[in-house]
């Protein structure tokens, strides 16, 4: 049996974790049922057999796994025999270079446009714990933060050059069909689409429509969460 | 038989176009002699046989190949017996990102660091020709582009994050063995290193070991080319 910790918003299936979502979708791609169990931030006893405080946490079968990139690769040893995350050979080497461009590029990118957008989701008992923790980070207030964030969009788009490039020449990071580095980067837009309607892409954007087929799959899995159109 | 069309300096063993040492330990990797046929940005009419103007361009038996990632793929299909490239199943269409990244944001970084130091070593016949073209580009001098370097590094380093991670946690970016994907980077600092004393990476930077770590490939083939001290 698995169970998969799943950050949640005020309302309960609204899923805002880019992380989680990783998760979520490396499940689906092995075709692996998992009951999600909504989780706020400051629910951190309820996770504490994972020995730390952040989702997702995977528990599978009574083994407690935390952070997303351990879970991509105990589902990929654990589970041999389904589809491979990675694609073989050296990929998940190669797949760590995205976990590492999306958390230290684009993630930061993306929050300093949506960060009090998650504010405004994030269920009442969260809301002082975030907005004490991320402005203890930014060293500014949320407001601040995300001011004049419609400028901030061509930076955006030029930081996404080497994303627009890949899929402009394939439909997938991971060739004709999503790896593991798909969920990875796609992650990043659920996440802003499960609680801004601020539209971060262009419609024109190849990356836009890379998104469109990632909302699509697995039967609209990502595409069907609660969230703004895009 | 095989050669290689390689960028040359003022001196004819000075080489350094990252694209083509992409090329050359590409072919080291296989396992592939190819004569290296020294170039000049302005020497256009000696590689028209390819239907374009810069190099590298590899002549495989005849065949003329431009562009560094086609000339990648040739040899790994053109080898398939010999050590793969890509490292198997969907590494290449993994790979593609890192071409990317490097073309769109680690190449623009250094560029900016270093055009003029690249001035200074090209051949006397093309000095008019770089300087004039780049001064384009930029639309300032080289001098200019260049100034206040020293106080640049920072964001140089921010840059390098994704890539210091990754190090950090594997020994190459293919894992424990070198790819094609740390070929395609590797030739951004191998190109640095041709034209430039400047201290790009701090010697405790990660990148900086794992650059070391390439320089000695091949029985030090970008170790042993000429260059300044890391």
């Amino acid at each position: 049996m698995l169970e998969l910790y799943d950050l949640a918003g005020a309302e309960e299936d609204r899923r805002f974790s880019p992380f989680c979502w990783r998760a979520r979708l490396a499940l689906a791609h092995k075709g692996l049922e998992a009951k999600t169990i909504a989780w706020r931030f400051t629910e951190k006893d309820r996770i504490a057999p994972s020995g730390q405080g952040r989702v997702p946490v995977l528990v599978d079968d009574g083994r407690w796994i935390a952070d997303s990139w351990a879970i991509a690769n105990h589902l990929e040893d654990a589970y041999p025999e389904r589809p491979s995350l990675f694609g073989g050979g050296a990929s998940r080497a190669l797949s760590r270079f995205y976990n590492n461009w999306t958390d230290a590029v684009l993630h930061p990118a993306l929050i300093r446009l949506t960060v009090l957008d998650i504010w405004r989701h994030v269920h009442d008992k969260d809301k002082d714990y975030f907005r004490r923790s991320r402005e203890e980070r930014f060293g500014q207030t949320l407001e601040a933060v995300t001011a004049g964030r419609e400028e901030r969009l061509t930076g955006l788009a030029q930081t996404l050059a080497p994303l627009r490039l890949t899929l402009q020449a394939q439909p997938f990071l991971g060739g004709a069909a999503p790896l593991y580095a798909d969920y990875i980067v796609f992650g990043a837009f659920q996440w802003v689409r499960a609680i801004s309607d601020f539209r971060v892409l262009a419609a024109d954007d190849p990356v836009a429509a890379w998104r469109g087929r990632m909302l699509g799959l697995y039967d609209g899995l990502a595409g069907k969460a609660k969230g703004y159109p895009v």
